[in-house]
């Protein structure tokens, strides 16, 4: 007997429909003889529509209030699919975030777990039930609902799984796995049956949207087996843990993100402590910043360039222009019609000839690199928007497809 | 400074220009100094809706996961209501069933209130903040969310007001008051400034549905005051308390009750303990049974008719078939084409002309009485349902319009 996480995203029990479909892969791993664990989030546009109907009343409402508000989105998924698998004959218990523990900060819309009480969900286990726990939200330690904001289903699920000392933590997305690159763009995309931790964090982080980043952290760090998979064709995920067994694939994946703007501050003095000044200006607006590049400029200057979210662009812009002179910058430059393209593989650590393989593969391309970044186990780089679907494919029939 | 509890409806709710209709009204009477506990109730249709979702996966899901998902209903109002008034710049905060304290059974769908714990309420009123409660909810000693079931806001809303200790429970409804009768009916209706517990039973019992019986019982049993009056129109409404100071008026009311089946059990044997077999069999199917009268048959046998409501008709006489030899009845006879009205008012007891006077009026009238049922503050009686505006016109104006 194995205990088992299983988690469905808002789209997996979007109508009475998808709900029985998941109420089916449900019931089937416990009659398998399972304990199982299902996260759900809310259904469809559910959450949407809260929040509409808080901006109808407050632009500006509180975030305990928004927690409050939203937090009914994954109760009312919970009891749904409850009342789907007692129509198919398993006994079953929704329970929201805080009957099944989880105690969190108390940043909310963005909260923090800190510990799971597993005494409610062992209790359920004792009676053969099936647990299903409201995903993205918790308690802090006023009694006040918090949620977990951006990928906070997928992260209780491996919260939880990692709590329970869960065998597997399974989750079903509409994609069947991961790939080594979008699938819907590059035409020889293969779906990958391992991944490692490592590799799905960088891929994770590049926009290949599978799983969010803050879950797969989560998963590293207690070790919990992960399975993408699809909530709609039976056959095997993508798993992904610690040690990729079988190290034969030198490049596990290219992904694209398209969220980035390239801020450049151009003709700053050539002196100490200008990096800082720039960064501590814009970590103090908590802008996050990706990419950094600092350059030799003309007559003695020099100029720095970095990426950041396309959000948070405007904010990055007035930051800098608010302290231009200070900085002692000559002028700043903004580019958003730029996209960034990653290589991703755990073996180009030991291998020098991957970048030059990678460039050679864009140059004959005619594709032209704006910024060039490195990591252990990462080459990324910025190029036109209008290449990068060029760039994609050629990047992964260069490495991937042979 | 007074504690006031003010309960509002899912009509007073259903739309964010009725949220900050109900927010003024709140926040004026926070910033005339006082205490404010808010009771409310899920806006308007959302409650139906909710259970037509259920009804899609589930027609027989099981009342814990019905409680799981209705709880949802009061807890976006409580949570639009407080950001509601958080743009008008008050102090608030919005608890659901279990954080306001609510203890109940584990009698899902239909749970008593067992105790509140105050000590939340209490903190939130040190820190100077207006408290919105979800009504109609609790959790049990499972921690699990149960619900109140029909009348459940109202009865929140007293027994929060009976917890407290709180001045006054308004009622915010959309009449302004309790009235003579139905003001849609009767033409010379009068609104009462006071009524008594007893009185308001009655009458609430009666299809006046202005307060549910269960509210009005805990606020007799407790001596809470309670005002019924109108969210819309801002004017004293009626007081119902436990004794009413100027008893001037002998009648509080007519009231008119549609929901009324008639089964008449006939040609029973006449011997004793007949009368226990029919209303045990009753009784053990949960079947509520109103107006009970006993008459002579034919042949020295003897008939049982009784009145119940027309959702335990079928129930009533599925039983009464089944059972019809061993209780040697000769035949059942139902009668839906009926209507009770009923004459309320404590004066009543000590005056023995009020039912003469009663009938008097109705002979008059033409109207045909079928059945008669009498108790210390109030007649009442079955008549043929097309008679029953007119009857209701001919008592009222007989006894309240001089």
């Amino acid at each position: 007997m194995s205990l088992i996480v299983q988690k469905f995203g808002g789209s997996s029990v979007a109508n009475a429909e998808r709900v029985f479909n998941v109420a089916r892969i449900v019931t089937d791993t416990y009659q398998k003889g399972n304990n199982v664990i299902v996260v759900v989030s809310a259904q469809g546009d559910t959450t949407d529509d809260l929040i509409e109907k808080a901006k109808e009343i407050n632009e500006n409402a509180s975030t305990r209030e928004m927690d409050m508000l939203l937090a009914c989105g994954e109760q009312i998924s919970i009891s749904l699919l409850a009342m789907a698998i007692e129509k198919i004959g398993c006994p079953v218990v929704s329970l929201t975030g805080w009957q099944a523990g989880f105690v969190t900060d108390s940043n909310h819309g963005m909260a923090r777990i800190r510990r799971i009480n597993k005494e409610r969900i062992e209790n359920e286990f004792a009676k053969k039930n099936i647990v299903i726990v409201a995903g993205f939200q918790g308690l802090n330690r006023y009694d006040d609902i918090t949620t977990l904001g951006r990928g906070g289903s997928d992260t209780s699920a491996v919260a939880l799984a990692a709590a329970m000392h869960a065998d597997l933590c399974q989750i079903y997305t509409d994609v069947d796995g991961v790939y080594t690159a979008d699938p819907r763009i590059v035409k020889h995309a293969q779906k990958l049956t391992e991944i490692s931790f490592d590799e799905m964090l960088e891929l994770a982080s590049l926009g290949a949207q599978v799983l969010h980043n803050r879950s797969v952290e989560m998963a590293k760090k207690y070790n919990v087996n992960l399975e993408v998979r699809s909530s709609l064709v039976k056959k095997p995920g993508t798993i992904v843990k610690e040690v990729v067994s079988v190290e034969k694939m030198l490049i596990r994946g290219v992904a694209r993100d398209n969220d980035v703007a390239r801020i450049s501050v151009v003709g700053l003095p050539d002196k100490p402590g200008i990096a800082f000044k720039v960064f501590s200006l814009l970590a103090g607006k908590k802008i996050n910043v990706d990419i950094i590049l600092q350059s030799i400029g003309r007559h003695g200057t020099k100029d720095i360039s970095f990426t950041t979210s396309r959000s948070h662009k405007q904010a990055a812009l007035d930051t800098l222009h608010e302290h231009m002179q200070s900085i002692g910058a000559e002028d700043i430059i903004c580019e958003e019609n730029i996209s960034k393209i990653s290589l991703v593989g755990a073996g180009m650590q030991s291998n020098p000839g991957v970048a030059s393989k990678m460039f050679e593969a864009l140059g004959e391309a005619n594709i032209n690199i704006q910024m060039i970044s490195t990591s252990e186990i990462k080459i990324s780089i910025l190029i036109d928007i209008n290449d990068s679907e060029k760039a994609l494919n050629v990047i992964h029939d260069a490495f991937i497809h042979d």
